[in-house]
């Protein structure tokens, strides 16, 4: 039985006079944020304002990178060579690094974005350039991507410290994979349904398929997406719980004291 | 009479597909390398690429952040509120910071390009935003600015070390400035004269400007354009001079120790 | 007095995922539709949609042209030259009317955006070019201006048909212009003086300027903001008032017979 | 024996202060020159100085969309729907016909560009979307495709008007594909050879393969690429031997009376 938890949530996806999502809201529930560093969203302005309300908040700063395709929102797989994926990673880390450091604080995390979270998460050489690039910036840097999954192994493989993330809101195939968003069972809009799910992975280490099976599920990080209507209810009830549970929310930095020295 | 100096160029200057300037050639004759951070040129491959060219030729590495203006090079002026200057340099200098770290080497300065030099030279309340973005990202990072300039004062004002910069293909004004492009006698397109420019600024502490007026300067970098025809050539030859006269040619850091640190 | 009015509404300013306005809650009560064109908001997807939306309303398809600059909306100035102001409205306008084309409609009018909007009407030499380019693409274009002002001027002399736009939730200096928006007087919240203010300009001619004078203007076209909170609201209660006042509300094409036919 | 041919050539590829190409050079010996649009390179000034250019040099003028990747040059795959292929489509070619009627001329032709080309000319569901798009801008236009291609067929499909196209200075497979350019075989560079090529397609209507199949081939249109080193003079050459057989160089359009009436 885990007795914390990181919850994290994708942030700072506005851009320009755009607004996206309810980061107001969700930021008081979550422990970690992963802010998009202004290739599929966000820009200098917002990553300066996110930053410190992650900060003003107490939450972990994370950079969120992703495909350079703001039209797009990062959501379309692009041809990009591996040097290619190693060098967006770099710049858009560097460029949310800076703000934390600037803001008196500093980065912890780095968790990709979209078509480039899920094509990692299935394709080890789409996952080695991201990681190496994470590394390369800053060892100390904790990895999140999805629980068992390509990018937990090519992060462990390049020596950062990682965070496997799951879904309150995702179901799960028999493999581990999160069902297809075009399968109508991809989605958990009960929230009583979603908090059994994050229990189930928490205590038993388990989480059950869409067919029943019961899939092992390593949860260090708990993704709330900010970005859907009723967002910051289903933070609210989530954190409720899992503080009713005695589950300390908090950012892995906090379990890996050798990494947050790094 | 100064013996040393800095010589800096700005390079990284390609964009994708596009080439611009000669950066392989310019390179060895230089000290200092101000790196393009893709809002008006570069993009992550051109910065990774300069990055390693500069460091396996000793020259120091800058970031040259600009206007968000590819279209126009960052030569066109944009009318951004103090906060918008601010945060588009954390943004820039971080990414370019960040490659630089990368690489295994570190980040020494930063250069404002283009339109954003040129009124940050002539106005404190463009200057000032620029000055606090470079400070609060690293305050060991030495700032490049037009000698005897807004830029300089407020540099120094926010606790930065300062190069003054000065040119050697550009004719100076009474009051120090340079002369607008578009007035005919703006370039130096003499070799000759140029290197006599650089050593009456060196041994005197002056430049005669257009109106023969001997006008102070403190000529801490000399700036070689790599982008003109015959740049490299023009670099070539300043440089042997510089040489023959026993200057030696290093980045300001190497003067500055307790800055180096930083 | 004025027995008919074009009533316009600027639409399609959302940008790949975001939203902004209202556009369906506005498109009915409005007569011409202004559509961003990509440069300061909107996208081909955005602009697509909201042709055929303010087609199946019946409303006239106009180009909203901006500045490049969509992290500042279009807001900002940018110091563009005389031939590249004429370039980007070449651009955008033949954007736009190729999708009201391939949607079986056709363009209808020009009215430029933000900072080019209120840099046009104060100056000729920005206005020049806009008009020329609109001329250019096609001159049966209607282009709309800030009553009075170098817009309606230089639209005239490039022989182009003109609508001169008033608004109804602005307040006016003794000039003619807008209070500008950092006077708290600039905005007008109360429909009812919104209302007045529109029909003192159809009955008299004039507007009451802040300081109580009666300033000659002429109202062919009236802006509905579609981005405010209330704007559907706002656009609904002006459209009853007019309809009720039995003063028809069309575009300014079926007052100009010879240049709808252009 | 065909007696005509169109020589085609990608222009306007420059972008900002970026050269690409040499388009001078190249431009007295084509009779069409395709025009980048400002997604995968261009932007506004380049289109209309290219636009004049090929005006005063006499040669068609058409369109050259790609997808929407300007540090890629248009040359990554990226992951859209048919309506975003649609969208981006009409958007591209509606900039760049606004230009040619500015100009006084008017749009002949579109031909995608890189990606977009190759993936359309593979793939029918990524092809029709394109046709269907200029189809709707214009059904005068005539479409640029790969000889043989699903790019031939879905314009066949749509209505259009098709120029096949061939290539001078690139080998072919036993299916008609072109080699890859990762094969070492891939170019030819020889201009002897390219020339005995283009003269076996016109005279005997078909290619050798690079396993000396005879592949039968239409060559309508004869692509002459402008941003490789020699390409003008390997475009003067090319034109010297086709005037010299007397085979007339010129637009499809002339070939196609009903077309350009339309």
């Amino acid at each position: 039985m885990r007795t914390e938890l990181d919850f994290n949530s994708d942030l700072g996806e506005s851009f320009g006079v755009y607004r996206l999502g309810n980061d107001a809201a969700v930021l008081p529930h979550v422990s970690s944020a992963n802010i998009a560093c202004g290739f599929h969203a966000g820009d200098p302005r917002t990553i300066a304002r996110t930053v410190k309300a992650a900060r003003a908040a107490g939450a972990a700063i994370g950079a969120h990178p992703g495909y350079p395709d703001l039209v797009g929102f990062g959501r379309r797989e692009m041809q990009l060579s591996a040097e290619e994926l190693y060098e967006i990673t770099v710049y858009q880390v560097g460029a949310v690094k800076a703000f934390a450091e600037a803001a008196g604080s500093r980065l912890s995390h780095v968790k990709p974005h979209g078509a480039l979270y899920n094509l990692g998460a299935r394709r080890r050489e789409i996952a080695e350039p991201l990681c190496a690039a994470v590394r390369d910036v800053d060892p100390g840097l904790i990895f999140y991507g999805l629980a068992g999954s390509a990018l937990v192994e090519a992060a462990r493989d390049a020596g950062l410290a990682v965070a496997q993330e799951v879904f309150a809101d995702r179901t799960y195939q028999d493999d581990g994979t999160l069902t297809p968003r075009s399968d109508p069972r991809a989605l958990i809009t009960d929230i009583e349904i979603s908090i059994r799910q994050v229990f189930e992975m928490l205590r038993e280490g388990v989480v059950t398929s869409v067919n029943g099976v019961a899939v092992p599920i390593q949860a260090d990080t708990l993704c709330i997406h900010g970005d859907q209507p009723g967002a910051a209810l289903f933070a609210q009830r989530i954190r409720a719980a899992l503080d009713a549970a005695g589950i300390a929310v908090r950012p892995p930095g906090a379990r890996l004291p050798a990494t947050a020295a790094g």
